[in-house]
C-alpha cells in the first residue's frame, strides 16, 4: 500500500515546533500572533514548492491546492495552526502536516487523482487570542456572525479585524469553502484523550462529535461567623453544593458508561475560613454522543431540588451542543484503511470541539484521531510518538485517495 | 437597684456611631485610622470631663481611672474601639461605652468604691489593618512578640510602629495592665451570634472561650480534559473533597451539639469549567468549650484516608486555640446579677475570640454578652437594641461593684 515518508513528517513537525518555542517543550502560538504567521508562511513556503496554489478567503483560512481534473471539486485535509498558551506541537498542526505530508507524497510520488487536493489551515481554532473558538470556520458556515467576530479583542485590546488587516493573510470572501467548491474534509487531530493509548490503538475512527451541556449551578445561604452559630441555625451553601454534587455522580453514574461529566469550575463566597459560605457556584459540563443520554442527565438536572440543607438552589443552562456526526462513507473509509494497512483501531467520539464539526454542515467531512500519551493536550506535554503520526498519515492519505475514487 | 443611665448610654453609641460613619449605617474604624483617633480624643475628652486620669502604655492602650483607696489595685471594664472594614457599631466599642457609663454612673451618683475604676481602650483588637488579632492584648501578655508586631504592615505599606508613633497615644510601657496594678477586667461585648436572641435571653453569663482547631485539607488529583476523559480514568480533586466534607459532617454531627464546624474557604485549581480539578484546598475550623471533644474532632480529622477517589489527600493544622475559662468568682457574679435584676441569662462560650481572653492569662477576668440581631456582627447590620444594651451595662455595674467588695 501507499505510505507516506516518516522522516519527512518529522522533519515537518519539528521544523514547526520552532514557531513559538516555549523553550520548554511546547509553544505559545496564538492565532495571528507573530509566531502564527511565522508558522504560516513556512507552511506556504512548502506548498509552493510543491506547485500548490495558495488562496486565503477573509478569514485569512488558506487553502493551498494541487490542481486536479478541471470542474471537479476539491477534497481538503487539514486542520488549524494556532495553540492556547504554553500548549504543545500537536494539537491542530498535526493535521495541517499530515495533510501537507499527504500533498508531498501524492506530488513527489505522482500519484494519479482526479479532484483537486487542497491543504486547509483554519484561522483561530482555539480561541485563544480572540473568542471564541473555531471562529473562521464557525463564520464561513454561519454559525457566528462576522461582524462580531471582527470586534473580538484580545487582552492588549487589539481586535481580530486589525490582527487580520496586519496578518497580510486576509483574502477575498468568494475564496471561502464552499459545496460547490469542495467535495470533502478530513482532519486529523490528536484524541487529546488516553482512551486509544489506554486501549492500544494505533487510530480513532471518529463518528462524530459528542452533543454536550454547561449548566451552573447556585446555591444561596447565609455568611454566619464560624464560631457563633450553631450548628442547627446555619445555612451552609458548601455544604449543600457537596450534597448536589454527590447526588449528581450517584445519579449520572447509572447513565451509559461513554457519558463524561466535569464539574470543573467552583467559585465560594465569601471564601474566608471563618465564615459560613452563603454563595456557592459549579458548573457542569456533560457529554455523550447520544441525544438521548443528555436528555437523560438534563432530566437528573432538573430534579435537583429548589432547596437542599436550607440552601435555595438554582441551575441555568450556560450553553449546549447537539452530538454532530460525521458522513459514513469517509468513516467507513478510515475504518477499511485503518485494517488494511494493518493498524489496530477504534470507532470513537471527538469529547472537544473541532473545526471539522462546523465544516460538516456544508461539506461532508470526516476525522481521523490518533493517540494522545497519557491523555496530556492544551500543555507543554502533549505528544504523540512519530510512529503513531505516520500511521495517521498513511490512513489520511488512502483515505483522500478513496474519495477522489468515490 | 443601681441602675445607669439609658439616655446617656444611647447619646455614647449614637455620638461614637460616627467615628467612622460609612454612611450605610455601619462604620470602617480601623486601628489608629483617623477615624479611630477621632473616637479616642471623644472617649479621653468624656473621661476626663468625669475626673478621670488618663494613661496610655507602650501599645497605645488607653487605662482612664477614677481614683481609689491608695495601694489597692485597679479594676477594669473595656474593650476596643476599632472595627473591621464595613463593620458595626457595637462590636468592642459597645464594652468601651457601657464601662464609660458605669464609670459615669458611679461618678454621678457618687457611689462608694474602694478600688480605682479603670475604663480600658485595647488597641488593634480586629487585626483588620494590623495583622494579628488582639494584637496589643497579645503583647502586654507576652502572647506575641513586640518587634514582629511593630513591623506589621497596613496595605499601604505602614507600620503598626509608624502608625503607632503617629498617633500621638504611645506612653509608657510601664503602663501596661499588671496582675500587681489590676485586680479584674470585666469585658462587655455583643454575641456577634444568634444563640442569646433565639434562646430570648437578655444576658450571656460567659463562661470561658471555645477551644478552636484549624486544618486545611489538599487534595491532589488529575487535570484533564472534560471531554476526553472517560470516568474510570478520572481523578478528580473536587470529587474528592465532596466526598470529605460529607465525611466530616456525618461523623462531627455524632459529637456534642454544641460543636461548631465550618468548612468556610475552597479553592479549586484550573477552576475552569472543561478541565477536571487537580487540586482543590479547604478550611474546617471546629470550637468546643470542652477539649475532650476538639480532640475528639482531630480524631475524626485524621481517620480521613490518604487516598479518596484516586486522589492523594493531606491535611495540616494551620493553628490551634486552647479553651480559655474566665475566673469562676467573677462567672457568679454575672450570673446573680442577672437574676436579681430579673433579666433572663444563659451560661455561654464565646466562640470568636476576645483580648479577654489573653488577660485572663495575668488578671482575674470575666465577660458579659448580650444579644445580636440575627446573629449579624463584622457587617453594616450589626445591631443590638438599646434595652438589651442598657440591662448589660446594669449587670456590669453590680459586677464591678461586687469585685470592689470582695
Amino acid at each position: 500500500m501507499l505510505t507516506c515518508n516518516k522522516e519527512r513528517l518529522d522533519d515537518k513537525i519539528k521544523t514547526f515546533s520552532k514557531f513559538g518555542d516555549t523553550g520548554k517543550g511546547g509553544i505559545t502560538r496564538l492565532s495571528l500572533s507573530p509566531a502564527a504567521l511565522e508558522a504560516r508562511e513556512e507552511f506556504c513556503k512548502r506548498c509552493k514548492a510543491l506547485g500548490m496554489e495558495i488562496k486565503t478567503d477573509d478569514m485569512a483560512n488558506i487553502y493551498a491546492t494541487i490542481p486536479g481534473e478541471e470542474g471537479l471539486p476539491a477534497i481538503m485535509m487539514g486542520s488549524h495552526m494556532d495553540s492556547v498558551k504554553q500548549g504543545g506541537n500537536y494539537d491542530g498542526i498535526l493535521g495541517v502536516l499530515t495533510g501537507l505530508e499527504v500533498a508531498e507524497t501524492i506530488v513527489t510520488e505522482k500519484i494519479e487523482h482526479k479532484h483537486p487536493i487542497t491543504v486547509v489551515v483554519w484561522t483561530n481554532e482555539e480561541g485563544a487570542r480572540f473568542d471564541p473558538a473555531m471562529m473562521s470556520s464557525g463564520v464561513i458556515t454561519g454559525k457566528f456572525d462576522k461582524d462580531i467576530m471582527l470586534a473580538s479583542r484580545d487582552i492588549d485590546g487589539i481586535t481580530f479585524k486589525e490582527a487580520l488587516e496586519a496578518s497580510g493573510y486576509m483574502g477575498n470572501i468568494e475564496n471561502r469553502a464552499t459545496a460547490e467548491k469542495y467535495k470533502a474534509l478530513v482532519e486529523l487531530h490528536i484524541e487529546q484523550g488516553p482512551v486509544l493509548e489506554a486501549e492500544k490503538k494505533d487510530i480513532g475512527i471518529v463518528e462524530g462529535v459528542c452533543g454536550m451541556v454547561n449548566y451552573e449551578f447556585t446555591f444561596v445561604g447565609q455568611a454566619d461567623h464560624a464560631g457563633t452559630t450553631p450548628m442547627k441555625y446555619r445555612k451552609d451553601a458548601l455544604f449543600a453544593a457537596s450534597k448536589v454534587i454527590q447526588y449528581l455522580h450517584d445519579e449520572l453514574d447509572k447513565l451509559d458508561s461513554k457519558l463524561v461529566y466535569t464539574t470543573g469550575r467552583m467559585n465560594v463566597s465569601p471564601n474566608i475560613h471563618t465564615i459560613i459560605p452563603d454563595n456557592v457556584k459549579f458548573t457542569l459540563d456533560a457529554r455523550h454522543q447520544d441525544p438521548e443520554v443528555v436528555k437523560q442527565v438534563v432530566e437528573i438536572i432538573k430534579k435537583v431540588p429548589g432547596v437542599v440543607e436550607k440552601c435555595e438552589v438554582s441551575c441555568k443552562k450556560l450553553w449546549a451542543r447537539n452530538t454532530v456526526k460525521f458522513y459514513p462513507e469517509f468513516v467507513h473509509y478510515v475504518e477499511k484503511n485503518a485494517k488494511e494497512y494493518g493498524y489496530s483501531s477504534m470507532k470513537i467520539y471527538s469529547g472537544p470541539g473541532h473545526d471539522a464539526q462546523f465544516i460538516t454542515d456544508i461539506i461532508p467531512t470526516t476525522m481521523i484521531f490518533v493517540p494522545s500519551e497519557k491523555g496530556h493536550s492544551h500543555c507543554e506535554k502533549e505528544f504523540t510518538p512519530l510512529e503513531s503520526c505516520v500511521k495517521g498519515t498513511n490512513v489520511l492519505l488512502q483515505t483522500v485517495l478513496d474519495i477522489d475514487k468515490s
